[in-house]
């Protein structure tokens, strides 16, 4: 019997200039994908070519992580651009990073888009067709990471992209798939072994309880791993050891 | 008889947002290569995409052109990085243009350093050195565009680049085939007959009288033409009639 | 019988860098208050106090003009901040302009929001509120423009500080008193005279016919100038001429 | 007897967006100055009014700490401004920290130049006039903190600014008065017992010894201490306990 395969991915190279955000250097040991900032939430050129290196040191799978112009707010603040200004801003953003890893003799594998930009796409299909184009323009085997059952999967679909159906470990989950929005108080699930089962459940029944006890469907090709909480590395050994006595390999798409 | 040849260079998508700089419209169609800004001292992932479709469209070769992190300095201003640091940021800004080329279907050619960059690499190897090394490890085909005589170019051949030579129309030089700089009141030549002579000489000839009246040696594989003068557009018509009548043809490196 | 009296503003230094836009120098002697980009959405430390001290110079009244910070959207494309962001960004930008007029020996005279900020505010209470605030903690007797009939007017009044409801010549108005939105093709009045028309009508009636042809009341204390359309520098010519016709003082608030 | 008296300051709020930087919270306990970033090189405006806050909360005297336009160098990387410029960034920065303070009814104390901008201007007089001009043109009470000795103090003493002569605990110092530069290996003082009397052989004697075992004379009025060293919180505990043995009050100039 074959293997059942998991990808865990994290997004990395969060750091700015002089400050630094995240466990990279621990998470890049733990993960199959890294989605790299590409300097517009998060990230410059130094902090790129660092990242992507100890990724490529890691056999960890490289994604461009591009975001709305934002730094001060992280890409987390929504952002009123046309389907024109994203897919330029996408173009520019993966460019830098496919340029980055080339130059350390690697490979851009994906692309997944940031906060804001994420959760906007997820629910507007021109915002996700206009990621999908970028994505395409650059590289038509570029693989496009979004939420499970969203827009950003179904536009990248249908211009014949491979994608990755996105879950997350640690949110729950509402009756229509959607995340619980994190402004309501059960959004996180701060308990790791419970992220740990709902993961498990995700990968093994494809599907998830929602808040209100509901059995969703869903597809979970990968799971996000949060890597800035204080409980990331935790979790993420949890997780680990459990895929790991369940013969769940952890690989890349 | 084999026709001399000269590449025309010019500055290109240094608009910025709802700020317009330039007549890229008109002299796209008059010169070979266009220098792109890639977005740190002019230029946005939209101006980019606009700008590489017009050079499409015109059959002018593109390249990157990188510059420091100063927006509102125009890239002009002297900054101190490291040699990594300019390395880095040369890969980030080559590979965005490269991204946005590709999207158009298009190929990238060359890299021409900005202003301060230019300059400050120019009379630094280790500068000069560190853009020749992004832009050979984003691709090993691209051409560096430099200074005549300078370390960019020497740099450049050191490890393997193909290199342009760049004489400038407009500007006066020194015993050392070094350009006078700017502060000082002979910098400049405003007078289009004599910059169009001064072309030809360095054209045809291979050198340049200084303001001493020294005639001194350059190489000259392109000239440089600046974009944003009042006079651009009637300089170089003269410049394509003269060129024309002496049999002298217009094509990039 | 006392004179009649209006206010006319315009958006003023709003180039940035090497980049200029607008007609700074001529509309600055035709106009009663500047409101001054304060470097967020354009305008720079170099150019707040060049434009400032072109004010100083003219007798206009100076006011901050604080937006997001989106400079290459020019202001114009909505954020989604937070009250407290929104009211930090004002205090620094406003501030910022006080130490630009200040330095110059002037005094600051009023705030008006820039583009998306001016727009989102003058529906949302919180955000009116939040400008508001910041407005007055930097001086109690700042003046706060906005948008005749808007909650950027009630929510300044609210906490007791001065207001000018703003009208707009060249922007048609809807039943409620609102503005046309830009993507409808009736937003903006093209025609000279009409736009004359519609002013004089605002100020000597108080009201406007909206683009259904009904009388809408408003208050008019000032009418917006658009500084950077072609035609900016005629129709304030025109609207001078008409309102000296007809005896109507323009001075600032 | 009158006590001796001596002034501890520290940079402060050079944390951005989600980024954090230092120990604030600890340390705006035990100084009596903070000089806090004003959004060029750290800080933004919601960290620049937490910031604030605090230091007003601790009674601590607050400075602005202006600074070149440099996000990812964090203001350490000489940038060739012209002093118009470095007069117009430092009104813009002081001013914006001024209305932050007042939005929170407090006062703005003094000035201190970050950085590339502080090294350049303590040896270049015409830069630090222009750091003094503005700060006079905000507020002529302002006080500019500058290195002991140093073109700061005397320009800005020549245009009758107070000033404040400012020695540093961790850094060694040359014949002529001037720190070792951090590109040399003896820089840095890492010995926090060394540092201790290094301080108090500055505050009780006005002298240092050099590297090379000279007694050198400054004048302390002012000690700079690092918040951002792991051993920043030690070496101030150690120094406050040794100052309060020897009877030197802390308090601000």
């Amino acid at each position: 019997m074959k293997s059942k395969v998991i990808d865990l991915n994290c997004d990395m190279g969060e750091s700015f200039g002089s400050w630094t955000l995240g466990n990279d250097e621990t998470l890049m040991t733990m993960i199959s994908s890294a989605n790299i900032a590409c300097g517009f939430h998060a990230g410059d050129a130094t902090i790129m070519r660092e990242t992507a290196a100890l990724a490529l040191k890691n056999g960890v799978a490289i994604g461009a992580h591009p975001a709305f112009p934002d730094l001060q707010g992280f890409g987390r603040r929504n952002m009123q651009l046309s389907s024109q200004e994203v897919y330029d801003i996408c173009v520019f953003q993966i460019g830098a990073m496919l340029g980055t890893v080339r130059a350390l003799g690697g490979k851009l594998h994906h692309v997944k888009p940031h906060g804001a930009l994420y959760n906007m796409a997820a629910k507007d299909p021109n915002l996700a067709n206009a990621i999908a184009l970028a994505t395409k323009a650059i590289h038509p085997e570029l693989i496009l990471y979004g939420l499970s059952g969203s827009h950003l999967i179904s536009e990248a679909e249908k211009i014949g992209l491979k994608t990755a159906s996105e879950v997350f470990a640690d949110r729950t989950y509402q009756n229509d798939g959607s995340l619980t929005p994190r402004t309501q108080p059960n959004a996180m699930i701060e308990n790791i072994q419970e992220a740990v089962n709902q993961v498990i459940m995700m990968i093994e029944k494809q599907c998830v309880i929602s808040t209100d006890g509901k059995e969703v469907s869903l597809k979970a090709n990968t799971v996000c791993i949060h890597g800035d909480g204080i409980h990331a590395v935790s979790f993420v050994n949890e997780l680990r050891k459990e895929l790991l006595l369940r013969n769940i390999l952890i690989e890349t798409i």
